[in-house]
């Protein structure tokens, strides 16, 4: 791994499997000699609930501290919900960056475009495609609990957001946990052997 | 593996192993799911010798023949070489990538620019660097035949080659022969999986 960090955001319909790959991807890292993993935290105003804490499950800020925060250009994205902001701190990522991690996002389609835009050459985009509707389809009824109207409202969803895996620079399909998991190692693996990620390499030579 | 195929354009300074891990890289991936392999003939104007057949170690051609690829921009490269025309066509290249095939070149570095220049979505070009230039002298000695001056004048080509690595897309510093391989396989596996080469995967879908 070189000295620098890299940003994985990966994005993809409801049901597709991000979750499941992603923690995948996290193991494979951690065994490995990739250099270490940071996974995002959100920062939010909501207030926490039960044994929640600062800085594990969410960073819990004031409704000020967080409008401070994407006043001076430092919320990469947010959203509200529910009356609440809830958000990308920049601060956290760009440490994480410059410590060689590679961080690892499991975010909706409008985060993984805000992040490359934030970090242009640091964030690699992966869209997770299913590998047919009907699998969606299948995958999402697998989960039981859903009535069949809330399931084709996820379907109608999924489609829409699949026409947008166009702004994405890498497509990944999950046939299979493993295979989506590989996919993503190779991208990691490729992208920091791209040129303006070996400078030194070079420069270590001549 | 997708329908297109695929160009890996290797340029590196002598001795650096360019040809031992492309050996390597055409073996993994002909044991592989990834697709066939093509190895790409040069064309020249001097004589077949010995057992030299047409299209398997030359496309051999009249010097009017070349000059009219040439004119036809149906040569991607070429040199004079002791008065004779040694070149790239492009029609064999061009008929690999439609037959998905992954054709690989052991190449000059001029070589490799222009296969980008005339494939940019299908090319991907490599330079294989050292992992010292002390490394790179020895495994130079190690052909055991050279004189001292024949191989200062090498290391001296080779820091000029080197200092021209920043021309290619990828950088990969040849450790050792199947990290190499891994690298470039990773390269190959990731640029198939750039939204450009995967629009079917969604238009499949949605």
């Amino acid at each position: 791994m070189n000295g620098k960090g890299l940003i994985i955001a990966v994005s993809g319909p409801s049901g597709v499997g991000k979750g499941t790959v992603l923690n995948a991807v996290e193991a494979a890292l951690r065994e490995g000699e990739t250099g270490s993993v940071g996974r995002s935290i959100s920062a939010t105003t909501r207030n926490p609930r039960g044994t929640e804490q600062d800085g594990v499950e969410y960073y819990f800020k004031t409704k000020e501290e967080f409008e401070k925060l994407i006043a001076d250009g430092e919320i990469i994205e947010y959203d509200v919900y529910c009356g609440n902001y809830y958000g990308t701190p920049a601060a956290p990522v760009r440490q994480m960056i410059g410590e060689g991690k590679v961080v690892l996002f499991d975010i909706t389609i409008e985060g993984s475009l805000a992040l490359k835009r934030f970090f242009p050459e640091d964030a690699v985009t992966i869209f997770i495609l299913p590998p047919s509707m009907e699998e969606l389809e299948t995958r999402l009824r697998g989960r039981g609990t859903e009535e069949d109207d809330v399931i084709n409202a996820r379907l109608t969803q999924a489609k829409l957001e699949i026409t947008r895996a166009d702004e994405f620079e890498f497509l990944v399909t999950n046939n299979s946990v493993e295979q989506a998991r590989d996919d993503i190692l190779a991208i990691i693996k490729a992208w920091n052997l791209r040129k303006t990620r070996q400078i030194t390499a070079t420069k270590n030579l001549v």
